[in-house]
């Protein structure tokens, strides 16, 4: 037993997982965006270079409400939609000093790994790795009764057009990818096995010409 | 005995389908709408009342554009991304004069079936086959070389959920649904085995209280 835990502790502290729990508080976003949806439609478009400015904590918060944000606070419901309302979906900031979880009701950003796994994110496409952060989608699958397999990419489809589009709106680059090293970075993120990576957004700003 | 049966059967779903293709052009899109991206995402819900009031085919020809529309004529990419950019998602019109298949590229819509499907669409929610418009997305697979079940999922959700936000900026309800009588649709819209139903959308004003 005593060994198991001690075992269990290590495999923790070799994956790089912050063992306490770092918590961030974003500022609350500011949704005085200009742009019109019809324009961010117009606009929309997958962009796979990125400059090194980093994105301000002003800035994300606008990004992750866009993303999967609460739109009606007296019941919890969100910028997207997902099936059967399972709200399936978690999303992640992965950047230079690790993952961090977003929690939507907070506005809070919990880290769960010390890492930087834009690496194994960017996987073969070394020139994204350099994107100052990666918004990576994942599914529950437990919150489905049935079809999680539909369900969940479906739901993740939602949120990945809305970072799309809000990246258009606040001049941010970024593609919406399903490739990355998808056990490598389960592994780091410490997921369950009802936690299915959907896709991972490089985001960052265009680079100067 | 059953053949004279498969026979009759055969004959009555040829009789429902158009046999000379109505072709139906739409106006261009009027982009100047004037709804901000958040205040869209900050509207976004799921509604479920249509009022009987038709949309005109201006209104019709903003949400189609909205939804998966060319955004960049010279390379024809659309507002919605695909996985591999596939381009898989098709859209048909299905209201009370039959269903029709939209072609972005010309922005006209093909009649399929004379057949009024948004009872089978509606299924067991009864109240929804009022709504004047159903938009019905069918990812063909056969344009993937693999993945098909997860990426076609995720390209619906794409489109979907543009269609969530452009009917919230003009005003109009709309929910995404993945109940359908999927095998009474697909046959009377003659689908090849793969054209996969993935979601449907009623779409109407708000009924006036």
């Amino acid at each position: 037993m005593k060994r198991t835990f001690l075992f269990a502790v290590t495999m923790m502290v070799m994956a790089g997982c912050a063992t306490a729990q770092n918590t961030l508080k974003l500022p609350e976003p500011d949704l005085n965006v200009s742009m019109t949806l019809t324009q961010a439609l117009k606009q929309r478009h997958s962009s796979r270079e990125y400059s090194d400015q980093k994105l301000s904590d002003a800035t994300l918060s606008i990004v992750l409400w866009g993303a999967n944000g609460i739109n009606r606070p007296d019941r919890k419901l969100l910028t997207a939609p997902t099936a059967v309302n399972a709200q399936d979906i978690s999303m992640y900031v992965c950047r230079e000093d690790g993952a961090w979880l977003w929690n939507a009701a907070t506005n809070t950003l919990t880290q769960v790994c010390e890492q930087d796994v834009r690496g194994p994110l960017a996987e073969r496409q070394e020139s994204m790795k350099n994107a100052p952060v990666f918004l990576l989608l994942v599914s529950d699958y437990s919150k489905f009764r049935g079809n999680a397999e539909t369900y969940g990419p479906m739901d993740a489809g939602y949120v990945s057009q809305n970072i799309c589009l809000i990246c258009e709106a606040l001049g941010l680059n970024t593609v919406p990818r399903a490739m990355m090293n998808k056990e490598a970075v389960a592994k780091a993120l410490g997921l369950n096995p009802d936690q299915h990576l959907m896709l991972n957004h490089p985001i960052g700003y265009p680079v100067k010409k």
